[in-house]
């Protein structure tokens, strides 16, 4: 019997990938989609790429149209999240891909978002230790935002076998649909098209505190980040090169080590062989993570990049992912770990 | 039972595109991976996307390598499918992805490429009249070009609907992955970005006499083609912009019905409604077509437009939806027109 | 003694590229910079690549700050550019930059534009037959849009030597710059980057009747045009592929003939040798033009072919060579056939 | 008297942007243009972009042919400079814009290089402390490698104030004219295009030696350098994302101060105001160096970003720089800090 999901927020990049990633999913059924400013429209005129849901219309986001389904994925500008969701049964799975429940320390949504904290539901990036069982049954997914995936992922695995220091130094690139679709005159195509910057620099990106809590928790000791993002000219993918100092007697085979134990099993993290580096367009539109690890003996750090695709592994594949094991399917279902390329 | 497949040419754009749907085809086993100046290698290292196959080796293309499978796809050179193709045997279904058995005219094939011509193929554009007859239990098929796919699929209608004159012009703009993997300067990542380019202008694109078979055979006389193709600075795609004039007594509403009669119950064809435009990203990775058309009374021309991805319609995608049709499968079997975008 | 000129406009796409100009021009001295909704801000942070002008402040557009220069560029949006002008003496020069004063017949505005006709300047196209000396001396000058540029360059010499019929066809790419800088959802990075669309198909776009004004002057009868624009991913540039019927008796020898008369003299256009053809990339950021044309036997049509940068000869390079030859400088002065490659 | 210029590879991305800036360049006079597997071609066919050499033939690189010219550019692959700058007299001007004159220490050039070192000359980034005054009257000049003038410009002003620990992390990412036009698979703009993708990482890339001897020369100590170039899908640019650990008692406000004392003069490097971000774009074609620091206190780290264009201040410009320097030309004779933007 299918699972029926409704998605509130379909006309955006996050709820336009979702749709993608669910009309490939051989348990899900697809309900209600949503908007605000969008709603009335047919889909093929927000999503002219769905083909299947052309003709489906955006109904407002109101408790009524999101009822009646197994699972209510959001994806809400920050913030929003927390009023829908309340008004949602217990029993139904929601699925929040905006920010408001991933930080366990209010503090930190409040520096960072400016208002009152809504709560920390289960974290959705199931790789993390113990983050599997957590989502097991789970009612209630936060899903992580797109850097803290691609960093933690790169990271993790040194500070899980206690190789790396407290100071991790990350500088990451990232597609432009991060920025999502508001159309804001820094994000045209004359601007980005040929142009790198960073933006956010200096610790101010809302995605440090959600890293430090990540890479923290691994460690079992305070993590500090210094987070540099800049806006690469792609429309998708996120490379992110994170480095640490490495503590006494690491190696590189001890590094390698650290590395292939974290992901021998898992389905969606691709440890490249040595001399093989990442590329965003690897993973382009797929669930998969590819990461390599190097330590750098001249100025003894450990240098771990990961690539993944922000919008899918980093947004929409990553909720799915969680959703299948909330729900008890196998983790895979429906998502790829075949990119788009070339 | 597994439909089991080899691929002869698995190192380049045509072979791994090729390997990305049939990894996500329910029916079909991978087989033999073959290849020649990459022999040897592992497909991870030459295709890093595709990060189910990437310890799978290349073989050699030899009759040894292929036998054995019920299907055998030739992604090679232009030429050389036919050597290979003889040492297979007539129970085996041979996908020809080159144009070796393409045209009907052996003097066409001679003009354009020089060489002997080694016969004509049932030809795997099922959506052209008379084309899934052809198919149907067929165990040899040609598979277009990519931009007589597009093409075709933009104006076949009018002729089809007799609405249209003989002499058509055509502007196509294509990804750069339809120039293939072979490094060639003018290829380049710093000579493309921010490009565009004309080539083989003046009647001298091989896919030329493709495209007037295909729509002389449905208007039953002789169309004459200008074919003007240009580098596009995009990986994938191709925009195809055709036109011609306009038989006495056509009107807007004619034309619109004559496509909508041609595309009504294809699977993979979506007439875009009025005042929508096709775009290449909408069908990136997909095996869509979108078309629109207009009658622009000022000049009395047809102006008929269709986006493709052309390494999925134009090349892979199209040998699998015609694979399907032969093998008696459904006929949209492990294909999608869903695009990835943004 | 220098030329005092002042922008109106200067926050956009051409008056930014206007001032990238004009600051490597010798006899002009920058005054004053106008805006309207960004009226007030620094430069610096609405064009920051003209490190120069960072800490110029823009005023608003208004006759009191527009007083007091030898020449006013207006580079506003279409219709706004009539109301401004008549503020402007007679003794200054006023380069219009937008629609207003370009075409000839009030219908033709009123139908594209649905206002009122504001007359017709001199026509800023000096390679035109005539264009050159109605622009000596002149006040008032009307720079061509950007299509109209490349289409009547590749087209022009054809129809002046009489060798093309009177239905042209014509297919152009531009770079996303040409829609300009207001943000809007279509225009986005993540829209436009990997994607070709057609917009404005059949005979809506409002370039059209410039075309038809242009080729029907030089031909001596009726010229219709079918345009169909496409937008690219690159933020400059317009490859436009033009074709004609060739009337009787036309050689490949007798059209390369008419472009080598017609551009023997020209110090911007460059008839490319046989066999190399025009890319976008060759002359971004400069005044210059290539052409090439073919003449196709097999379909008896004559294809011409141009690349320009759309904001530099396509709008304010040839506002500046126009302007060079209004006031009797030599015309190339502070203007560049070298393009920013690769 | 004009100054006669030669340039030996001029076919190559490095030369024809040094050309480019030549033709600009009041007072030199191009003379001979030579290279290898190219000698006896057009140039207007290697360099399409640069008309007004369109004609040029290459010469051989012969000791004949680079004779008889004031300045001779040697633009040549690593480690060829050497045997041609011997047979050049010493009054010639010799300014060799590959690595062999760049590194002091031959064991430096021996480990990254691997053959005999040539010798070390004065070093072509007049901005560093000490660099002009070597530079004013030379005959030889070693332009810097473009990463190397990128970070060294973001970070000496921190080292130079003693205000930085002596531990640099740097990730820079490059456009793809950086790695040269020969072709090869991963440089393809398939490959390019829509991807951002390591290399050299854990300390192998060549430039890292330059990084750590420009920065300890300032520093006054030995500065250890993790450096991680990417490769970005743009033609050109460098965004080179530096940060160290600040010294005890470090603020935002000494931070900021001590970069506008090291750019307070300086006519290409541009500190930008607070808030503002360099981009590649903003300098695309430009000798312009964007720069801004920031003070992260939360980590204690100061971070500093530089935007540069790799082929002009980062190759040819510094070399024109340089040699204005060199030949007591005022430093901006021929250079820009306009960049061609959007």
């Amino acid at each position: 019997m299918a699972v029926r999901a409704a998605v509130a927020g379909a006309s955006g990049y996050a709820g336009g990938e979702l749709l993608r990633l669910l009309l490939a999913h051989p348990e899900v059924e697809i309900g209600a989609l949503t908007g605000h400013s969008n709603a009335g429209q047919r889909l093929g005129a927000l999503q002219p790429h769905l083909l299947p849901l052309a003709d489906r219309v955006l109904a407002e986001t109101t408790p009524e149209a999101l009822a009646g389904h197994d699972v209510v994925f959001l994806a809400l500008p920050h913030g929003q999240s927390a009023a829908v969701a309340e008004q949602l049964g217990p029993d139904v799975l929601v699925v929040d891909m905006g920010a408001d429940f991933r930080l366990r320390e209010a503090a930190d949504w409040e520096t960072f978002y400016g208002s009152a904290h809504a709560g920390t539901w289960p974290y959705g990036l199931p790789e993390l230790p113990g983050a599997r069982a957590a989502l097991e049954g789970s009612k209630r997914i936060a899903v992580p935002g797109c850097y803290p995936t691609a960093v933690s992922l790169a990271l993790f695995p040194a500070y899980a076998a206690g190789l790396a220091g407290p100071e991790a130094v990350i500088v990451a690139a990232s597609g432009t649909s991060g920025a999502g679709k508001a159309p804001k005159p820094h994000l045209l195509g004359s601007e980005v098209m040929g142009s790198m910057s960073p933006y956010g620099v200096g610790g101010g990106h809302r995605h440090t505190p959600e890293m430090i809590q990540n890479l923290s928790a691994v460690a079992g000791q305070r993590i500090s980040v210094s987070f540099t993002p800049t806006l690469a000219p792609m429309p998708r993918g996120i490379l992110a090169t994170c480095s640490a100092s490495a503590v006494a007697g690491v190696t590189a085979e001890s590094v390698r080590a650290a590395y292939e134990k974290a992901y021998a099993d898992e389905p969606f993290v691709r440890l490249l062989p040595g001399g093989q580096w990442p590329a965003t367009a690897s993973v382009y539109g797929s669930n998969a993570v590819q990461v390599q690890v190097a330590y750098d003996a001249a100025v003894g750090r450990i240098i771990a990049i990961s690539a993944i695709d922000n919008l899918t592994k980093g947004t929409a594949g990553g909720a799915v992912q969680s959703m299948n094991i909330a729900l008890g399917l196998d983790e895979t279902t429906g998502l790829s770990t075949i990119g788009v390329a070339p």
